[in-house]
């Protein structure tokens, strides 16, 4: 166990305003607490979120911001009541690196929904100082908020778990829709919904993917191993498969009309909106009505849900389809989200980049 | 048992046209078939709902129509197989009088569900024949969707459970909301609203009424017995119930804000709504993601759960309050509903009306 006497600084990629534009950016940590892990960070997702943020599309972003929240890293240092992990420790971190504690949530492990969590970027720690995320050589985070990298899941495939992972798993779960033969679809084929196609695939459900349009038919089907692809601006198609799903998963991150893919449930189906959209969206209540249809709303999962999708996903040999890239090309890959131009998920190889 | 040899002559009153206004209105209904019931009708609620189609609101009316679905009334004489009904029996219709029998929903005693399922008017039965409803001196009725009203509940207190009731009853059920204790919302004050603070508090739930003014809070909390009351125009008592509620019946029929009650809801709370709304109703999704919240579709409710609804009702000593009227008197309840101004639901005492 070695200790770090006071702070230190860090290099990471920083936001410097709402061109979202990033460059290297030092900054200091808080000194390593009792109850803290030092991470080294190795690989680092790029989720639409970040997109967001560095953006400040959502109006709450302040600079400069290091982004990044599918981090994963190996341990450095830990604290001197840190228990779960040594040195060496093959780690994990995502969205959230704090919480109350004390709160319902916290004393029922979904610490996500506490109202005092703390982002890992973007947000105020318990010390006063700005998080910064995983776009960086270093994060030093409370052990609750650390998570185990099962052995034989590769820490490049991780990352994308650590958010557009357990997103997915998350409602599932909750929901009761991990039994096998459910009929599920997967709205929108980007970051969280090809990690969708490939859980519930594990789970066993026969998976439809929507889209808008035929663009994305064989990574689907043949890549990703969906059962069936449905365009979504094709009538004869969607009604074909009216009322045939147990459960969508709703992945878009803007406006969508949602009457279309309700009458696509079975019966007691359910439309999980799982993206941050700034607009509103509209149904109409006989949709919802005369099938006893809900909209439900989810958001990433707790700690303890995602070291069961790790494990999960570990145990089922999942692999999500990444694009790995160095730190230098970041702006570049933001570009290309935007334009939903990746299969599916950019990650950042931190460790050999130089972030100085 | 008697015997029908023919069809035969009934009165009662119908709308001709979009005005809605009712008048006399005499048709043929179905000789007596070997599964049918012959209902004399003695009470008949007056629902929302038969305002918006006998003004054709919904753009689906057929004229003549005879409206009304919430009938008490007493079996006349039974088909030659029916073995659930004799003559004498007190007995209930509801909105439906038929469904296909073979889909899963019918299978799965869900038939409220059924696509082909028969309106208790304005639809067209099984022979060809529309459907007329229970603003006249009979119906015949198929025994699978006639209710024995239980002992101890008088036929005029039956009649608006038969939709307002269950439709309460049922979405409390299916989603797992009947345990004592919980922290229920009554999202206005109308038919269905007063017999949702009754039916939840009779679970034993503390029950809050959510209404836009102040003018109902003597009513709601005095003689209705629920436990507090919110005025939803005012900041202060709206932010005082945040996050406290663990469901809303949303009873409102007509197009309203969603964020300001899905903030009512705790983690995991249930936005239920149940009013037919024409035109579209927002949410943005962050209201749902950041607390795992759903808008939960419902629509009436099983014949099983109406029968079930009925028992809880007469074991608890449950009572609508209801106006009762005679037929002469119906165009004006009807306009006075329209404005609200009912507490809370007619009932029109059928049999001792003049008909023709």
């Amino acid at each position: 166990m070695g200790s770090f006497q006071s702070e230190r600084t860090v290099n990471g990629w920083a936001a410097r305003d709402a061109t979202g534009i990033l460059s290297p950016y030092s900054y200091t940590v808080r000194k390593t607490g009792p109850q803290d892990v030092v991470v080294r960070v190795i690989y680092c997702g790029i989720c639409h979120t970040d997109l967001h943020q560095i953006k400040n599309d959502l109006g709450m972003s302040n600079y400069p911001m290091v982004p990044g929240h599918e981090v994963t890293g190996e341990v450095e240092e830990v604290g001197s009541e840190v228990e779960r992990f040594k040195v060496g420790d093959k780690v994990g971190v995502g969205c959230i690196v704090g919480s109350c504690g004390e709160c319902g949530c916290c004393k029922g492990n979904i610490e996500q929904y506490c109202n005092k969590k703390v982002w890992s970027y973007n947000d105020v720690y318990a010390d006063g100082k700005p998080t910064q995320g995983g776009f960086a050589s270093t994060m030093v985070v409370n052990q609750k908020f650390v998570m185990p990298i099962p052995p034989g899941l590769a820490l490049e495939q991780a990352a994308p778990l650590l958010c557009a992972g357990v997103t997915v798993y998350s409602p599932l779960k909750h929901n009761g829709l991990t039994e096998k033969g459910l009929k599920g679809g997967i709205l929108g084929l980007g970051g969280v919904g090809h990690m969708g196609v490939q859980i519930a695939k594990a789970m066993g459900h026969h998976v439809t993917v929507i889209s808008s349009s035929d663009k994305k038919r064989e990574e689907a089907v043949q890549h990703l191993g969906a059962d069936a692809y449905v365009v979504s601006t094709n009538a004869e198609q969607m009604q074909g498969a009216a009322e045939s799903l147990d459960y969508i998963l709703d992945t878009v991150p803007a406006v969508h009309p949602l009457e279309p893919y309700l009458s696509l449930l079975k019966v007691g189906g359910k439309l999980i909106v799982m993206g941050v959209i700034p607009a509103p969206l509209q149904f109409v209540t006989p949709v919802l009505m005369l099938g006893r249809k809900s909209i439900v709303g989810t958001f990433i999962g707790s700690i303890e849900e995602t070291e069961e999708m790790l494990k999960f996903c570990a145990e089922k040999g999942l692999s999500s389809m990444i694009e790995i890239v160095k730190m230098d090309y970041v702006n570049t890959a933001m570009e290309r989200l935007e334009k939903n131009d990746v299969r599916y998920r950019f990650v950042v190889n931190v460790a050999s980049s130089k972030l100085d």
